[in-house]
């Protein structure tokens, strides 16, 4: 190709904006992560799915609008003139998968993956334009045993990473309660309704005067009534602030009444497994519009965080958009960046783990070949050996394997080619223990 | 969003063409490569690095050239008026980390990752739009026993894939000799060396005639001289029909005793290593430039494959494009596709690992709790528990448990909840153990 015309211009070291580069040892952090994700979720009979970050664009133009997508979202065309979108969410991809395959799968379906997302937005901290995000879905399971064996999962994993139960906090709220209110109480269009949830969902982030100016623009003279309903102070607090509606046979009713007992199903099968940090908030909204029950939350309580670690719920109604009858599903997904920071907080990164358990320093170019054949022997017994190789002065490479935290080294010199003593030296302690080659192990 | 405008249009369940979507049987086989790939470099003493497949297109455009960038990568333009592109290959991004943090690192590094790379052309058999490659390198060591190391690793994960040593060859030519050849022998300047190198590449594809009306263009009354080199029979034979230069002190001269002395110093290595299935190639080119020295293939010689499975070689410059000075680096790469064609062929694919160890058949709704607190007290002893939670019949859940392979199932009815008596029934023979909660093993 011999294209060397820009070679005097000297190109930049920077990533692209709003991505990162993984170093080793940044890396062996993003892989303690996937594994406490993976190792959980498999102890709960999780199978690994995943797919491509080019996704058709249309598929989130349906449920997410033309907005959302043009603005937020990376979205080119291609030479073949269809649109493209670098994913920016997995459960559209996973709605696809299950959609194309469901007559061969065998339901109740559990299913995760750790795809990296990609969002068009100005980076600022703890907010990057990727991230590498666990899904965790079960299709097929209709009562709320789907919600408690996946807010299971996620407390299991904020142990996992480091907290205790005090340290955070389980939020649970309803679609379904939340379609009441709008719809049945206050006679809200779905305009309205969403406006409304948008509003609940900025509540805590603008003065408690917009909040209520919002208020009283969506609701008119019920914005007094849904003040009082949106600051109950606990469930039943909630409950009996409920206005009535006149038709108690209505289908609101009957969406009132599963809303309050789905929650109370969650909250004492919780409680039977030893969850009790865990309550309602009838201000948790979540952004995504294509929950139907069940939604929620955990919270890091911790004031340096305090912040929603997994965000989840049911979603019954989404393989629909592929011409697909209705299967249940609930699922959440939680952040790397997030998990990082929590694990930072809580001391809980992972002491960084040498790359390899023995390094060879070679004395003398003529005994490289030795030193190769031993370290291929010591690979054979799954003993991770590296041979510095460099042309360096021997006290360097000695004082590198040591930068590096190898833990032991074996000197190659004549001596030891002539002999077959090897001297194994444990780098921490200083001690030395002569081995031969076949018997050298860690 | 509520935009529900479109649910009626029913949206398509396919992948984005030329990319694949891999359910958990197909990722199964990707999680087994990639673990191949990770213990083998491991026992090297490789490190993991990563970063976004986003990159700045300038990364590319000052090795490939434009014409290459523009048509065959995905590259768009941000709404910051970026050029991005999704990276192709991974050596790129690699030059530019290790010349980001060139002060801090420490030399020789060994470093690998696994990335997805993207290519824009018409999907066919074997050649996808996005496949996964493992990419190996080592930085800072000059001598060719960085090229015995890489190939001796490459070696490695061919057997792994199931393949015999008389499987395989490997393949070694060096871009001296080539240079020497070209620039010394023939006079040709850039261009015209990087059209024949093109074309040498393209001579197993392309009829004799072909070949000699190609090699006439470019080298006129020379292509005779040339053709009988390039069908040396092997090393020696080459080496006698190298037409001589005149100045036996050139540089070029020097270039060409360096070049053989390489390739009898990796070929000779690798022997003591007890890898002989090895042989100088005088037509391996390389579809890339960079190369400096050493480039090396490991080609499958199974005729229902016979194609290069890995490739690499030396490439002493890169860093110089981010205004570094010269470092010696040597690397290859290998992807998943020809992978699992491999293990296909060589029927070394995984046997499916079930996704749990014991399946949990709930009789009665009502003994679910106790169902749920087992599989904690099972879980927390990092067996692998899944319930079905479903509200099929019971001989349908344990039919589905079947179909999914796991291997032992437990039915929780009144009975066991009552005694705490539980039948750990094996799947395949039948046989039921009689166990408490706290007995279960695997």
């Amino acid at each position: 190709m011999y294209h060397m015309s820009n070679k005097s211009k000297k190109l930049s070291t920077d990533a692209y904006k709003g991505v990162r580069d993984f170093f080793p040892k940044e890396m062996a952090i993003e892989k303690k992560i996937f594994d406490i994700w993976r190792t959980t979720v498999e102890t709960y009979g999780y199978e690994e799915y995943s797919a491509s970050v080019l996704e058709p664009s249309e598929l989130y133009r349906a449920k997410s609008g033309e907005e959302i997508v043009n603005e937020q979202t990376y979205t080119f065309t291609d030479r073949g003139d269809r649109e493209v979108t670098l994913r920016p969410e997995m459960t559209p991809t996973l709605a696809r998968m299950v959609a194309a395959k469901k007559r061969e799968l065998v339901f109740p379906l559990r299913w995760y993956s750790i795809p990296n997302l990609f969002r068009y937005e100005q980076p600022q901290r703890g907010r990057v334009r990727e991230h590498w995000q666990l899904n965790v879905d079960i299709f097929g399971v209709e009562s709320t045993n789907a919600e408690i064996e996946t807010i299971n999962i996620a407390c299991d994993i904020m142990r996992a990473y480091g907290l205790k139960d005090t340290d955070f906090e389980v939020r649970l709220n309803n679609r379904k309660i939340m379609d009441y209110i709008t719809r049945d109480i206050y006679s809200l269009n779905e305009q309205s309704a969403h406006k409304l949830s948008k509003l609940i969902d900025k509540k805590d982030k603008i003065k408690t005067e917009a909040f209520k100016i919002g208020a009283n623009e969506i609701l008119g003279n019920n914005a007094q009534s849904f003040l009082t309903l949106l600051n109950s102070k606990n469930f039943e607090d909630f409950v009996s602030n409920l206005p009535q509606t006149k038709e108690e046979t209505s289908s609101g009713s009957y969406d009132l009444h599963t809303g309050l007992a789905e929650i109370r199903a969650v909250i004492d099968g919780l409680e039977k497994l030893g969850i009790t940090n865990i309550r309602f908030d009838q201000t948790l909204m979540r952004g995504f519009d294509y929950y139907t029950g069940i939604v929620f939350e955990i919270f890091d309580l911790n004031p340096i965080n305090h912040r929603a670690v997994f965000g989840g719920g049911r979603y019954d109604d989404l393989l629909s958009l592929f011409g697909n009858e209705k299967v249940s599903a609930v699922g959440f997904g939680t952040g790397d960046v997030i998990a990082r920071d929590l694990m930072e907080t809580y001391n809980s990164l992972p002491v960084s783990n040498p790359s390899a358990d023995i390094a060879i320093i070679v004395i003398g170019e003529q005994n490289t070949p030795y030193a190769l054949e031993l370290a291929k022997s010591l690979r054979s017994k799954k003993i991770r050996v590296v041979i510095d190789l460099s042309k360096k002065k021997i006290s360097d490479q000695i004082k590198n394997a040591d930068k590096k935290s190898i833990p032991r080294i074996i000197c190659i010199g004549d001596e030891e080619v002539k002999t077959g003593k090897l001297r194994v030296k444990n780098m921490t302690t200083g001690e030395e223990i002569i081995s031969s080659e076949d018997t050298i192990s860690l």
